[in-house]
């Protein structure tokens, strides 16, 4: 078996499945090109197209995170090829601890405590507790569902959403476009955990956004053209008074990193973070991807992407 | 039915327990002492032995929250009296929820990501993993104990403080002036939740904020007067930079309001929150006093403390 790795870490991931598939040959995007060629899996995080194009040997693809969509539309991947793609490998922790502090941020009014601090004024908020406080959280696969019950299990209401129903303890599930409606009218904080999709682009856009209560609030650890910036940019309204959108705890952008020149970075009401919401724990993602290189090499993958459903 | 009240409030709850038992009869200590001689039920926190030892006619003591020891440990404690303890009083939750904030805030790197905001940087931290993040808690009580057992299920290690031994599932528990030492040596961000007593004032001051890691980050939901503000601020050091300390996220001030000259306002790496860790749930306190002295009176007290256990 003919392994490249290519993602942020080359170096350290070829060590470690090293180790892990001993009977491997691993190499990095950095090894001569006729050994490029020779190829048989790709395990990859963004590959680059000219990376993809040298690849003819390539029997299957193992994609380093939950989102395939920049592999999908990749114009020289490879038709019929497999892909698996990690599960939460890990990640569903991390991004449900970076929606618990969104969420914290708001329901606390932290929020509003951090811009009063500047103007030195002292006062307090009643609390709304958070048994009124109602959380949506769109997108309910191996991430989405687990970050769903965590913040019930913190004491939140949850409604979840999907494309398609879905049933799950402690959390009340919607689905389809009457579903969308229903949830977004019911929630002071909006979670987004969908794929990126032809189906899920600008989900969240002037029409959705004015489906939200007075006073909602956004977290996005999800995928950054699921926002219109714009209609955003609107609902959030002048900078210095709370719109009809209190605010947005944003980690995912169309474009990254975030353009120095788009207008979110000095929104008063805008939280931007690095995309650091999921970082992909080295040890579990190698068991997966240990995993998912055998059940390829069996010819039984498992975890495979639908490229038409496009996760 | 006469019922005296005393705590930091007397005054805010002796019209509250009025308008909630209008047959009862209420007074604060400012009584004159005939009158405090008729008390038939006491409602306080820490009653003074000078204030127990005029209590001629008590039939019953409800204790102001949930520990006793204070109570049990007083000469002047009546023998034979029924004390009714109040549960927590829905205090520790949102207490907890503060806590998770500040530690979040510090481990996920969200203090920083906010300055790189203003500088419209985009960085990335590498994350350090939450079991990799030791927090410790200054003070057992009913609260400090329930809000150490939060965060440790939310995957902190956490090493908990008390004068006196204590023993807590998950906690990793030091006492006394040793045990100080040696849990300020090990923790990333330390939680303040002890009373403020002769022995915890200034708590906080050079000595112990030189024991604590580089780079460590204070979290105050307890008492103001646990910490030595300048010695706080010069471990903070210049602003712009991270000092020893890496930042303070604070709820309680020796002086409330905090004055409007405190250099902790401007101090870009100190969170300043108006004492709204844990909301007085007034609602919920009495609503169990009400209860107690009601069952009190009708001879059949519940939740009575056992002086031999001691709570």
């Amino acid at each position: 078996m003919k392994v490249l790795v290519h993602n942020d870490e080359p170096k350290r991931w070829q060590e470690a499945l090293a180790a892990r598939l001993p009977e491997a040959e691993i190499f990095t995007s950095a090894a001569p090109a006729a050994k490029r060629r020779e190829a048989d899996y790709l395990v990859a995080w963004k590959p680059p197209a000219s990376l993809l194009s040298e690849l003819v040997a390539l029997k299957g693809i193992v994609n380093l995170g939950a989102g395939v969509d920049a592999l999908l539309n990749n114009p020289e991947l490879p038709a019929g090829v497999p892909i698996v793609k990690l599960r939460d490998a890990g990640m569903a922790e991390p991004i449900g601890d970076y929606v618990r502090y969104g969420l914290l941020h708001f329901q606390r009014d932290f929020d509003r405590y951090r811009r009063r601090q500047h103007a030195r004024e002292w006062r307090e908020h009643t609390m709304c507790d958070k048994a009124d406080w109602p959380v949506g959280v769109l997108g309910l696969g191996a991430i989405g569902a687990r970050v769903a019950t965590m913040i019930a299990a913190d004491g939140f209401p949850v409604h979840g959403w999907s494309r398609s129903p879905k049933r799950l303890d402690d959390i009340t599930c919607h689905h389809g476009d009457n579903g969308l409606e229903a949830l977004l009218s019911q929630v002071k904080s909006l979670v987004l955990l969908l794929p990126d999709t032809p189906a899920t682009r600008h989900i969240i856009n002037a029409r959705t956004l004015a489906l939200l209560p007075e006073g909602a609030s956004l977290i996005n650890p999800g995928r950054g053209t699921l926002i219109d910036e714009a209609a955003l940019l609107d609902a959030l309204g002048a900078s210095t008074v709370e719109g009809r959108l209190r605010g947005a705890v944003l980690d995912a952008f169309p474009e990254e990193p975030l353009p120095e020149t788009s207008p979110l970075w000095s929104h008063p009401r805008v939280w931007i973070t690095p995309h650091m919401a999921g970082p992909t724990p080295l040890v579990e993602a190698l068991d997966q991807v240990a995993e998912a290189l055998r059940s390829l090499a069996n010819g039984a993958p498992i975890d495979v992407v639908d490229p038409k459903a496009g996760y």
